[in-house]
């Protein structure tokens, strides 16, 4: 923890600042260790400073860095930061991708003499888009926690179900198990539903012999999961099998692509010219895979929108997926940490088509 | 629906906008009724159009609004809402503050000739917090729906579970009784940990003859509840049942106050002088409560940094607290409808102290 806000401190004159304010929750929390939903830190060569209200001082106690120095202030968190700035502070970076037009300007009607305020880019998102040992150990876990929760699901069989009860009990299987909520909201979306990249669960049964896309993670500890499956309930008919091999076969040449050093787009493509090549371009509308952490979507993002290159310590998602509208989706998806020689694929579920009652 | 755009209309030339630029998804959702995570709105009185990607097609046809055109882009939607724009389109007024300062920057380099972009203040949060009949409606029912959970879990009763336990039944009741999931995170926090305004359920068994805080809400059809109990397992000494009365006098007070035309300071100070009068001002540092609806904390605030004025159709929150740090913790909060003569409570479990065992 204390080590991350070195290695900002350490990036600061990459964006020509002196300090750093970071404000948004998600980044305060890497850098601090802090959950709670009203904190700030200053961070630079000589600050470590964690600023919050009155409700979280006890929580603040607990969990803040004990390299940082805890304020209780009464009024916004950001007004108070600026009375916390070292004398003659000088160029104060801010988080540019989070703070608002209206705080930036009410920031600068208050700035002390001396502190310029400079857009201080994606400084901390990129920190965090490298893990580190106790980070991959967390989203491992998650992992085999959401892996678990799947199998306990697809015992009992999926037909008959409807999708909105196949996702409240992998939720609840999740929650068994000891994560602290769904990373995201549970797609399970079976034959022509499929077909919605971003499904919602309905209350209507699913059916035999059709594709189910079951979209999932768990949250443990702060980290996320991402992984689909999709599943037959039965027999398929020849289209269905082919984009189910066919996805899977992409899914294979995404994986393959992976490694440090390789640009996102570049991975994106090797997936991309599978599907293109079988003529179902138009079925895929969406990128590869985005990067997975403390946050569902981080850096680095996987697709032909990408300008990211790949390092080891990202853990990213490598989901292809073919939507025939009004027939069925196909989409398969392991989350994978990067290495030099390619990539640790750390969903456990089998790739096979695996077909359940 | 059609009838928010058009009050939100009738407000532009109140911010000095021609056209608005709605990019906050919660606001977006509001004015169009699109509920998925990609979408963005312009809005004037010749402009009704709805911009969202490939993975939302079928979504957006399904639910946006049939009074907007819609558009499937492949850019960003912010770039792509300027090429929406109509000739000479003039002022367009941006959510000040939801767009970032990166975002803004972007905007301002790629803004067509005759347009200017002007900050657009809270407009569609204005509107959202005065809610229509339906809204009250859903709110309502969402309130009833965690209500009933609650009694569910007061039966089982509480000593000898973990706070864990105790939340997470509360959630899959929820979720049993319909609700898409809890509003925010289930507070549950006996004994000491009560005095934690946002504490988190511990993996420790409740004990006898303490005070549990439960704090806990529904999101269901998007409208969010909220509400707090405390509750006794057993025998309180005298300063714990003191502080209960108190806090009951202090959130009558509260209750008797609000209605339309009094500030969200007024309401605030009426419950506070009780609780100050006793001399627990020290041990309630939060305000009287907040605005619930599409979000769980909106518009109108009630507190001592309040400038809102209450208005009939405000759904608020009046939740007093004492905490005294490392003996126990009580907050009792209803969610009330502003009225014209006072406020209708929404909230049914009773506030009469319950023990349970």
């Amino acid at each position: 923890m204390t080590d991350r806000a070195a290695r900002l401190t350490e990036r600061l004159p990459e964006t020509g600042a002196d300090l750093m304010m970071v404000s948004s929750l998600v980044n305060v929390r890497y850098l601090t260790g802090y959950t709670g939903s009203s904190g700030l830190a200053l961070i630079g060569p000589q600050t470590r400073v964690f600023i919050t209200d009155f409700r979280y001082v006890e929580q603040a106690a607990a969990e803040v860095d004990p390299s940082f120095e805890r304020r209780i202030v009464a009024q916004d968190l950001v007004d108070a930061a600026l009375q916390e700035l070292p004398p003659g502070a000088g160029r104060l970076a801010f988080e540019d991708a989070h703070v608002s037009v209206r705080t930036h300007a009410r920031l600068g009607a208050i700035l002390p003499d001396g502190v310029e305020l400079i857009a201080g880019g994606d400084a901390v998102e990129n920190l965090r888009a490298v893990k580190d040992g106790d980070e991959l150990q967390r989203i491992a876990e998650a992992t085999k926690l959401a892996d678990a929760a799947l199998r306990r699901i697809l015992e009992r069989g999926l037909a008959g179900r409807t999708e909105r009860d196949v996702a409240t009990a992998l939720e609840s299987a999740m929650r068994d198990l000891g994560a602290q909520r769904p990373s995201f909201d549970t797609i399970v979306a079976a034959g022509p539903h499929g077909a919605l990249p971003h499904a919602h669960p309905r209350d209507i049964e699913i059916g035999a012999d059709e594709l189910v896309v079951i979209d999932w993670g768990a949250e443990l500890d702060g980290y996320c999961s991402d992984c689909t499956r999709t599943v037959a309930t039965g027999d398929l008919d020849e289209p269905a099998l082919q984009a189910y091999d066919l996805v899977r076969q992409a899914q294979l040449a995404g994986l393959a692509a992976v490694r440090e050093g390789v640009g996102g787009r570049e991975a994106d493509s090797a997936a991309r010219a599978v599907i293109d090549e079988a003529g179902h371009g138009e079925h895929y509308g969406h990128g590869l895979g985005h990067g997975v952490g403390l946050e569902i979507h981080e850096a680095p993002r996987l697709s032909q929108r990408s300008d990211s290159v790949l390092a080891a310590g990202n853990v990213v998602t490598v989901e292809p997926g073919v939507y025939v509208p009004g027939r069925f989706g196909v989409r398969i998806e392991d989350l994978v940490v990067v290495t030099e020689a390619g990539c640790n694929i750390l969903t456990s579920v089998p790739k096979e088509l695996i077909t359940v009652g």
